[in-house]
This record gives structure tokens, C-alpha cells and sequence, in this order.
């Protein structure tokens, strides 16, 4: 807008351009496209006949990406970043640009990460991926909660069975990991607590009532969101039907009433 | 209807014998005599005993089975493989019509997949299953969610941890398994993770997030499934009673108005 | 009734003793300390004290349980039988009445059962499992489709891999146990699936298809619970508060309009 | 208050400081801060560098609490007791005060319960476990259920698998552990099941009902959670929106019968 005179128009163009659904599509079929050639990456086969075809392709639609964020922060400008879809989309264009050694190769890995774009383009992902955050902020306590009993349980871990355990509960990292392992009831007993057990005989006490505690915490969560969800529901569905009979049955009494008083005016007028 | 003259009368004659509940009941009863007969075969005392009569009857069964597929299709032509139940009946029959040599034991396995006729005959079976697809629809976004987590989850774990694990992570398919393990919790983290760990220390890193993400997204799928239902029968039996209700106020309301209205006019009058 | 003219008192005087409650906490106390006897037959040290005298007090509990039976049945006679919770305590109490010779330590063990006498005999327990139990019959159908999944399972996986693993599924029987392994999760891919791979390579598209069967209609199971028990405590509460105010309406109006009728009665009267 | 004249000022002066909301704060940031010194106590590198600074600052950690709780209990006097919150942290200073040889490495591990203290004083947290724990009360005779399922099947296993098996189902300690381990799913076939049929091959007909049954009764309990918290929620709800529509619904309702009551005088007058 401080720039040349036909640059408001350049402007408006690209914006029109952005909001386009065939636009949104072409993105849509670019991010399709480039999920297959990921996938073909990790095929030996595919890359010694066509390696070098692959990653050019697979460029071209970074290329296409890059291209698209940089179209539209010219046209939001700092708007841009008040979108969260539009940070996730950015940072996770930004991972792929990071240059890589042929060692890094998580960074080569993170790339992959790009498919996801599909959530912030596609309409229904985007609902669906928004219906499931909207959950979270509520349950904040609920998580507070869950990280007090993981950081206490791992302290207490590392201290009780850390020296004769140091590859399970070494350090609190190792401990939580642990505790997280056990959580899930994944080999807690026979893989764990039971080697535990056999230089702690009393070391159930600690475990048991920890798997009942986070699960019982666990439990309350999903009870939790089973209520909040059915509660939008049914005040959705509520407000519309019984809102509308509710309404007609107060204008009907007001109306009789009406009539009644004005017949009391007429009566004494 | 194109063919000779007494055609017609065959035609409804057949439809009316296919339509008879005493039909159902004998295919429902042939059903259940080849599900006792295919049990038997894989007795090998009772083959070594009775095997070709087992064999035998086997092959009857299938017989009946194939008579009366048939005769539907002659009664409904093409409108036959409008309906699903028939489309499925007609693939479990043709699947055991194939010739399989000895060899190919898989084939011999499917025309178990026979017994499933029951659930397109018997009512009550029907109407479970139909139940339990109707939810099915409303969570294509969640499934394509969960299928969009998977794909990346293992051109990642591939790209990551292949090289090292070529038996859990050497392609996109032994991925994808080894993390449907995974979201399973069955042995994650001592028969996969911690191994892993070894080698790649921040592997936790990776996994304890798809673990998080996967049962994140599936314990929404069960809370939109019970929040589904509960809509459903909370619809079902609201429009019953408080129906009812609504009408009879509205009803009274009218009356009293009209009542008032009335005499409105005769004093006017 | 039939017996000697002062039966009749014996008879209502051995009903009003059985109906009494400090009759029943009696019971219920002699349950408990059988319980704790029974508990500590399993414990050798006491065994070698005081074992005869256990055994002994445990026999004069059982002694009571069979006299308050003989005493019930003598009362109701035939509609002694009537009552599901009589014929539980009949067949439990029955079970300790077998001679066990010592070899037989699973009659022996089946004594135990006797503690759940306390489930007939606590209202409250009493209570909680009829509500259980409740809910039984509303999933017969789901029950029977169960079953048939694993009976077309167990049959496909007999054929399918019975040659290979006789241990996992030799038999119908072993696969069925196998199967209900695998539906719980536990070490089904580490422990069943991945070796069963190693030979049938396929061997996935058998086992993940049944995990997801399996586990979809035992969700919907779980579903169904919570949406009935959710409609009988709205219908339970609905009725009570919802009801009197709807009926207050109703009475209301119909007392406008009859104190409207009758105005409209004496004018033109 | 039976004390010198000047002591109900310093009484009520220190009442005051105690409900400030700055104490609270004060206290809140003393407990984070005692969690970092506990996380640091089991990181060796940390000890070595600052390790009697680490102790000593523990100690004015708990010095802080000591005082505190001894104002309150000065300020409360009895009424402390009473309250659940002040027991709780009453119990778990204590814990931290009772002196521990370096070998009593358990009590020493117990004093990170300290952290817990976050729960009674971040109101937030505070109001999460009220809300899981008044939860409980309603589901005492379920509790019961499955403590009666345990004790049985404790003594059961340990009648029948004792003897083969004592490092599993030894006494009735070891077996409730077990059961506990297979209510869990964990290894239940793989780790204890499979071996012990190898010996009792009947013996799935003791496990396979008992994980039914306690998973049924589980089952029955978070259905009972989200009932009742679905009940709550919708009560709550419905008293505020439906009851004032109600009540406005018969304030017209009487006003229509006043009026037309009131004519009726007017006319018989």
C-alpha cells in the first residue's frame, strides 16, 4: 500500500487468487501428490530407478509451498500470524527449508511433516482437528494434576529404586518414561514391577496405588469430556426446538391476557 | 416377464416361497448345520472317521445355499444387487464356489466366511449390525484423520529407525503394523521402544507423541459415538411424550383464544 | 399344613425367625468369619497350629448355612425355587457339600464360592448386582454376534495356521483361547502375530481385521450400557419433576376454560 | 483467649496474614521451589556441586511449612481437625519431620509427598480433586463387589495353583497381586495363564471368567461416573433456563385465573 500505484491492484489479485477454491484444490492435490513421493523416498527400488527425478519433484512442490506462504503474508501482512492454522502452516514449511547434511537425518524425517499441511487445507480435517482442541483448555487442571503425580511419582521413583534399577528409574527423565510405560499398563507387572519386586518385596505399594491414581485421573478426563460434549449437544438442539414452542406458549398467554384486560377497559370505560 | 405364458405364475410362485418365513427358518437351519459341519472338519478324529460324509453334506449345504441365491436373483433381476445384504451373500457364496486345490488353503478357509449368511438372515443379527455401520459415516473425517497420522507416522518411523530395525521399520508396511502395535500399547515399550531407545536415545520422542495423538483421536471417536447414540434414543423418545405434551397446551391455548375471540364478536355483534 | 395341628405355629414361627434382620446380619456374620477362616486354610502356619480347629469352625459354618437352607425351604417349599438368588445360595451351598477327597482340590477350592453368599444375603451388594445384571439381557444380540465372529475365527484360524502353531491353534478350542488373547491386546503382535508372520506372511490380514471387529462391537457394547442406563436415570427423574408441572399446566388451563365455558353458559342462559 | 489482654489482637492479627491472598501466594511459590530442590537432590552432578546448599534450602522450605501450619493450628485451634484439607497437610509435614537415618531411604522418599501440598493450596487443583473424590462415596458397594471378587478369587487361585506356582499364587498377598496384574490385561496369557495350563489345563476355566467379571464390573463403574456426572451437569442446567421459563409459564397462568375470577365477582357483585 506504500508501494508503486498499480500495486493495490497486484495486491488485490493475488488475494483473490489465494481465496479461490480451485487454488485450494491445487494445494489439496500439490500436498496428495507430495505425500506419495514421500512415500516413494522410502522405497529402495523406486529411488535407484528414479532417485534423482523424485527429489525434484519433491523440490517443486516445496517450491509450490514456499510460493503460497510468501503470497499470502504479502497479502495479510502481520495478520498473517494471528491465524494459528497459518503458524502451523509456516513453521512446519520452515522445517523443510532447514538445510540438511546427509547425516541430519531427522531433519530429512521432520520433512514428512509437510502431509499435515492436508489439516489446515482441507475444510472437514480442519473441523475436525478444531472439535478436538476445543476440548483441551478445560481440561487444564485435570493435566496439572496428571503432571504433579508424574513429577512426584518420578522423584520418589529415582530416589527409592534408582540405584539398583538405573536403566529404568536413573534419573527423573528415565523415571517419567518408566511411569509413563506403566501408565499405559504396557508389561508393568512382569517386565517392572515384579524385577523390582524381587530387591524391593514392597515396591507394589508404590506402583499399584500409582496405576489406580493415574488411571482413576485418566478415567475422569475422557467421563469429563463425554459430559462437555454431550452437554453442547443438547444445548444445540434444545435452543432451536424448544426455544421456538416456548416462545409461541408465552405470545399466546400474553394475547389472552391482553384480551382479558382489554375487555376489563371496555367493561369499565 | 419376456418368456412363455405360464412364466409369470412361476415367477410369483418362487417369490412367495422366498418370502415365506418358514423359507428363512430352513436356510437359517442349513446355516447352522454347516457351521457344526465345518467345525468338524478341522477334528481330525472325526474327518479320519466321517470325512467324506462331512464332505459330503458340506457340499449340500452350499448346494441349497447357491439354489436359493439363485432363485432371488431370477425373482428380483437387477434390483438384487441394489441392496447390500444380497451383494454380501453373494460374494461369502461365490467366494466357496472357487476351485481350490488342496494347496490353497486359504480359499478353503474363506468358505467359512459362510456362516456369516446368518447375519443377513436372522432379523435381530440384521438389525445389530445395521446399528452398529450407521455410525460409521458420521466419522470418515476422524478415520481420515487417523489414517493421515498413520502414513506419516510411518514414512517417518521408516525414514528414522529403518535403517537400524529393518524388521519393524524396513518399509511403509512394517511400519504401519509396528504402529498399529503400537497404538495398541501391546508391549510398546518393552518390546519396541526401549530396544530402539538404545541405539536412538530421543526415540521417545517420536512415539510417546503418535501414542498420545492415536488414543487422543480414538477416545474422541468413543465419546462422538456415545454422544451419537445418546442423541438419537434422547430424539426418539422426546418427540413421544413431550410431543404429546407441547400439542395438548397448544391445543388448549387455540381453544381459549377462540373462546375469548368468539365472544368478542357477540358483544360487538 | 398337612402335619400335626401345631405345625402351623412351628411353620410361622420358623418364618418370622428367617424374616427377622438380626437373623440375617447373623448369616451375614457368619459369612465373614468364614471368609476369614477359609482365608486362612491357605496359610500354612496357621494350618500347623490351629488346623483342626479351623477345619472344625469351618464345618459348624457350613452346618449353619444348610440349616437356615433347610429351614427356608421348609418355609416356602417349592417357591423356595422361584427366586434366582435362593437357587444361588442352594447350588453354593451344595458345592461344599460333596465329599472332596483329598486329591480333589478343586472341590475343595470351589468352597470358597460360599462367600458370595453375602451377595444374597447384603441388601446393598444385592442391589448392585441385580443392576448389573440388568443389562444382561438388552445385549443378547451383541452377545450372539460376538460369538459368532469367534467362531468363524477360531475355525479360519485352525485351517489357516492349526498346521504350523498346534500350540496356538491346534484345535477350535485353542484358537478360541488364542482369539480372546488377541481381543484383549495382550502380547497378541509380539507374542502371536509376529512369529505366526514369520511363516504366513499374510497372517495381518486375518488378525487385524479381527482386533478391529472385535474391538468396534465391544465398544458399541460399552456405548449401549451408558446410553440405557442413562435413559432409565432421565426417564427415573424426568417423571418426577417434569411430570407434576406438566400436569399443574394442564390442570390450570382446563380450569380457564371451564370457568370460561360457564360464563359463556350464563350469558345465554 | 484465656491469655494476657494483647493476645486476641496478635490472634486476629495473624488469622488475617493467613487468609491473605499473598500468603497463599507466597506458600504456592515456596512448594514450586521446594520441587525444583527435590528434582535436583536426585541429579548426583547437582549434589556434588551444591549439595548442602540444596539441603539446606530444603530445610527452610519445611521450616516455612512447619510455621505455617502451626499458625493455623494457633489461629484454628480444634476446628483444624476438621477440615480434610488441614489433616492432609498436617499428615504430610509430619512425614517430612520424622528424622531419617541415611539408610531409611523410604522416608526420606516419602518427603516429596510435600509437593502434594500444591493441591490443597492452588484453589484451582483444589476444586479437580474434590471433584474426583466426591465421585467415590456412590460407588462404595461396587468397591465392595470387586474387593469380594478379589478375596475370593485370592484364595481360589491360591488353593488351586499354590502349590506349582508359589512365586505367583503363594499366599493370598501373591495371588491378589496376580489377579490384580491379569485385571490389568498384562501378560495375562502370555506371562502367568499359558504357563500355569501347561500344568492345569483346565485352568483358563478359573481366569477367563474372572477377567470377565472384573472387567464387567469396571465397566459398570465408569458408566456409573459418566451417569452421574452427565445427571449433575444436566440438572444443574435445566434448574436454571427451564425453571425461570416455568416459573413464568404459572405466574400468567394464575394472573389469566385472578383476572377472570375477579370478573366473575365483578358480575355476581
Amino acid at each position: 500500500m506504500t508501494d508503486t500505484s498499480h500495486a493495490p491492484t497486484v495486491h488485490r489479485r493475488i488475494a483473490a487468487v489465494l481465496d479461490d477454491d480451485r487454488t485450494r484444490n491445487v494445494i489439496l492435490g500439490v500436498i496428495l501428490f507430495n505425500a506419495v513421493l514421500l512415500g516413494l523416498e522410502t522405497w529402495a527400488t523406486a529411488m535407484a530407478i528414479a532417485g534423482p527425478l523424485i527429489e525434484l519433484l519433491d523440490g517443486l512442490c516445496l517450491a509450490i509451498f514456499v510460493v503460497e506462504l510468501a503470497a499470502k503474508i504479502y497479502v495479510q501482512r502481520l495478520r498473517f500470524f494471528r491465524d494459528g492454522w497459518n503458524i502451523f502452516d509456516f513453521v512446519i514449511v520452515s522445517i523443510s527449508l532447514i538445510p540438511a547434511a546427509q547425516s541430519l537425518s531427522v531433519l530429512r524425517a521432520l520433512r514428512i511433516l509437510r502431509l499435515f499441511r492436508v489439516l489446515s487445507v482441507a475444510p472437514s480435517l480442519r473441523r475436525v482437528v478444531e472439535g478436538l482442541l476445543i476440548a483441551l483448555p478445560g481440561m487444564g487442571s485435570v493435566f496439572l494434576l496428571t503432571g504433579l503425580i508424574f513429577y512426584v511419582g518420578a522423584v520418589m521413583a529415582t530416589k527409592l529404586f534408582g540405584a539398583a534399577f538405573p536403566a529404568w528409574f536413573g534419573s527423573i527423565g528415565l523415571s517419567a518414561y518408566s511411569l509413563f510405560q506403566i501408565m499405559t499398563l504396557e508389561s508393568w507387572s512382569m517386565g517392572i514391577v515384579r524385577p523390582v519386586m524381587e530387591i524391593y518385596p514392597y515396591a507394589w505399594a508404590f506402583f499399584v496405588p500409582f496405576i489406580l491414581a493415574t488411571t482413576f485421573v485418566v478415567v475422569n478426563l475422557v467421563v469429563g469430556l463425554i459430559v462437555n460434549s454431550m452437554q453442547d449437544a443438547h444445548h444445540a438442539e434444545a435452543d432451536a426446538e424448544t426455544g421456538s414452542y416456548r416462545d409461541e406458549v408465552l405470545d399466546r398467554l400474553t394475547a389472552i391476557e391482553a384480551m382479558l384486560r382489554r375487555r376489563d377497559g371496555d367493561r369499565q370505560g
